[in-house]
């Protein structure tokens, strides 16, 4: 099969021919891969961030957001059969432990993560597990949904951990109306009844933002802040979902917080700094967020066949995955770039 | 191996030689059974009540609360090792339904009964899977706490579905101090502030009541109702948790019930018949109680092991099974009954 | 001024010319009203079905859904000032008690209700207090919403109580599309993501059903658990949510329910009278439904305001109240009636 | 009256004769102070910290932790009679705003703060109202709990906020061993069957803390996070309850920290400084805690009167009043100072 791997950080992928995967255990499934999504971490891979944290041994092959078809079953799999359309959950799970038994999957204490310390989805076959396999409904196309099993599974699962303190005349604030942020706002939008006030610098994906829910947008220009806290009547937001978490984004949501509200952490790359005289006196929250559960990733895929929540997608063919990347790097992509095996 | 065998429904169990399970599956483990407790099942699966409900095929081997040390594994168990002392959850579950998945394993789409419904514990050695053993902690020993595999699990889970209303200054009402009854008021007193009030017809139920953590004990003699709402200022108890379901006594925790309180219904035997004005003018609920989940076991092994639960049992050998099954219909036994194989 | 009152039972009301309503403690608010919803309890209460239950002593003035500005205000009174619009929750609560502190003021201990057992809103002004109004938020007109203050309340209510198991891909059965019924509707599509299933023997309520959001609907014609089942993959559903409560629907709506499914009553006439083997042996629960609290009504009207529940109506002058009630008796009503004083 | 005021920041406390409080509204309540305890706030008061915060005006009545007999009340009072027992809440709150509607009266858009804003309990007499007075029961003693009614009430109420997440089986790590760490010990152990470990550099505190329920003591020296992991197994505590909140324990406290626990913030000082890489892979989450509510010290004063409760206290007459504060500041106090009217 044709697969695309990284063979030294810092190098360009090379697409070429490798055996194909075969079943090893009774619950292995091996997917025939109908769409695979690129990521910036695919790049921050490339880059060598990885490196120490996945110890992946080089070459191997990158993707892990890969949507398909099921190729071949182990002899223990009882929920899918040939030809199911599926996406994959990001990690395979060992079912066994506390975290796996009460549903809380994501914190399995022996799981692998295909794409980043595993071989991946860039590939015409890959091989995943039963417990790791979410059968797509009917007319949802693999190549469709496929960004969602990582990307839009993050932005669901923390909507869903919101979603208990939207009540009707509750403020919701996305930061970041990104590809993160526009399934946010989606999934904001078919399972709360919150107003949603979303924030950006750009005001192409504000556009974007109401045209998929947002009830209220606002250019990051400096008087964001007092524009939002003019929004909720000088009181601020009950969450604040923050898919930046960067740029000196955090002291601005903080800002925006109601008191009692809560600070959804899902974008990374600085701290949350904030002193403790504030947090018991306003009594706010942080809340840390982590990719979905299979659970939750089934929940997206309802919302998906319900057409509630929809994903932009650009297509490459897996052998142009270095212009995909090349792509990606230099902000020359609209929505999510899907990488199609030929 | 020898095993206790239901031959034709009305008849004895036979005590016979039988072929020693084997591992069948990649995630089946042997168990070698140290205690297997006698519960009133036994006595209506011998008269023939759950024949067709089962669907079991005769002759098989009884035993649904079952504990003691791994004897094999299959290739894929990694969760426990040959030696480790056990106890066995009551259903063996697929894990890749939805029910598995999140957790409520009880609801599994495809699980299976030993003991009920394919070959049980009253055994020296028993097929199950991976999925099913709980690891005990040092110092507790499988015979000791077999009994806690069904019915103790029962218990404990109404109880953990009725912490989150016990807050301090809260009554719960803890209807019938019998095997589950015992085990709920520990629960209770583990788990919650709440000032436990236990109905009985037994003094001698009631004084064990007392010695296990009853605030209050209360006789059903027929000032029972009046009594406990004397206890409740009038006012009723928060929580209601049946553990007998007949014999007239549902009106009467009805009655008990404070307005927006919740009964809940574990024993079984009679209806819930109440008229919707009282339930909607009260705002008072009916919560269902099945056996709890696998992670309710594993707590429930922890409170073992912290001395928060115990159990009496009497422990007769597997060759007495029928005299234990005649003292247990007899009115005989002193706590529970744990089979143990020679 | 003028009001409507009951003189006797089964009698007419006499619309006559009443001493204004007068401040009695620091925090009563006279409310000049703008519209009384007229509903079935006004019907039995002139039939005389109330008068023990209320204690109320005769004449009094009807009228138990009321919306209207602010008149005059008590001295403490410090959220309201006169000319502001409200709508008023049907109960006058005391705010000290145990239920009141936590926000459950629907079981105060000593709380009076408007319109059953003292003066109500059939009249051009009413007594209430700080406690039961709520603020209409601009462009909401009393006359449109004061049926939502006991009716819509009630489904509000319930829908909110139901919201935390509908995630998506959950089902919840509607049983009843009449006046709480089509509020009901509204509320599940606000707040969850759930499939709405709508019974009802009527196409044409049905069809208003399709219109306010109905996924699917089911005429009960003796075929409809069948119908449920087979929409709901032979499973039932998570919730369902009983608007009627007699005609025998009951047993159909438990037939309807997934196995740890919750049924909501909020419908009366008969009881709820199922084996307690069947409640433990699918993990069921009966949850009961009074009308919501004031933060409910607070939230409702905030739904109203964003259009995401709208109520059909049908004006009477105040003086045509006995009119009113004849249509109503006589089901020519379309949507719910609304008196407004001259 | 004799009432101790403060008329210069840095200087003494006058004891001194005042003009008894008078009823000022309906809902006011006179309390003659049965004790008041004093805290390391009164000392922050004293140095000037809280002049600007608070907007109080010199001279004014100390004392925010205060309990004593129902003295005098105003016509619309009705949930305590005069010679009642009572602890005050520390805020005097409206009632009417949305937070105290939903029973988070703490968050009160206009709520009071007497010993802080307004006149306190250093004093014979003080005013507050209906909606501050918990009645205390039989047997218990205003001096013998005043200290709990903010110190006590803060540890409750973030115990009350951890119990949800505290199974059998999981650990709950205290730190600092304190006053509000000994309560906040005592009520863990009413709540929640989890595993309580406690930090202290003091082994004095550390054996008070065994004695009220620790099951682990760890001296703060430098391997105090090592020891924590050690004690559960390399993963750490769901739940780190932090009393300190400055001396540089907060990174300890995050390392101590199990993948998806919470660090709940009591004690104040210093930054919550964490990157959010952290927060993300780890999935922990930070929860804010102010003092509890009306329902969190009525429910406190419960566990009280049940002896689950039990508090340290030095008396002191209140004309001794800079006595206490010098001996509190000079670190000579054993327990709270409580102090007490002639």
């Amino acid at each position: 099969m044709r697969a695309a791997r990284l063979h030294e950080y810092h190098g360009q992928l090379h697409v070429e021919e490798l055996a194909e995967p075969a079943l090893l255990a009774p619950h292995d499934v091996i997917v025939r891969i109908g769409g695979a999504g690129l990521c910036r971490t695919d790049l921050h891979i490339q880059q060598g961030q990885w490196a120490e944290k996945s110890g992946v041994e080089l070459p191997y092959v990158l993707g892990h957001e890969n949507a398909g078809w099921v190729h071949e079953i182990g002899a223990a799999v009882s929920n899918v059969a040939v030809g199911d359309p599926v996406i994959l959950h990001p990690l395979v799970t060992c079912g066994l432990c506390r975290a796996c038994r009460i549903g809380d999957d994501v914190h399995c204490e022996d799981s692998r993560f295909p794409g980043i310390s595993v071989d991946g989805g860039f590939a015409e076959l890959m091989r995943t597990t039963a417990r790791s396999v979410v059968k797509l409904g009917a007319g949802v196309e693999p190549g469709a949904v496929a960004a969602l099993a990582d990307a839009g599974l993050t932005a669901y699962h923390a909507v869903r951990k919101a979603a208990p303190i939207l009540h009707p005349g509750t403020f919701a604030v996305v930061v970041g109306a990104g590809g993160l942020g526009h399934i946010g706002i989606q999934c904001l939008s078919a399972l709360t009844p919150a107003e949603i006030v979303v924030l950006d610098p750009s005001e192409g994906a504000l556009a974007l933002a109401r045209e998929l829910g947002a009830d209220h947008t606002v250019r990051v220009d400096g008087t964001h802040v007092a524009k939002v806290l003019e929004l909720t009547d000088g009181r601020g937001a009950e969450a604040v979902i923050d898919f930046v978490g960067e740029h000196g984004i955090i002291p601005d949501g903080v800002a925006m917080l109601r008191d009692a509200g809560s600070y959804f952490v899902i974008g990374y790359g600085e701290n949350v700094d904030v002193p403790t005289i504030d947090i018991i006196s306003r009594e706010i929250n942080f809340v840390g967020n982590l990719v979905g559960s299979y659970d939750d990733l089934a929940n997206l895929m309802t919302l998906t066949r319900q057409r509630r929540v929809t994903l932009h997608t650009t297509t490459y063919p897996l052998d142009a995955v270095n212009d995909a990347m090349a792509d990606l790097d230099g902000g020359r992509l609209q929505g999510r770039a899907i990488l199609v095996p030929a």
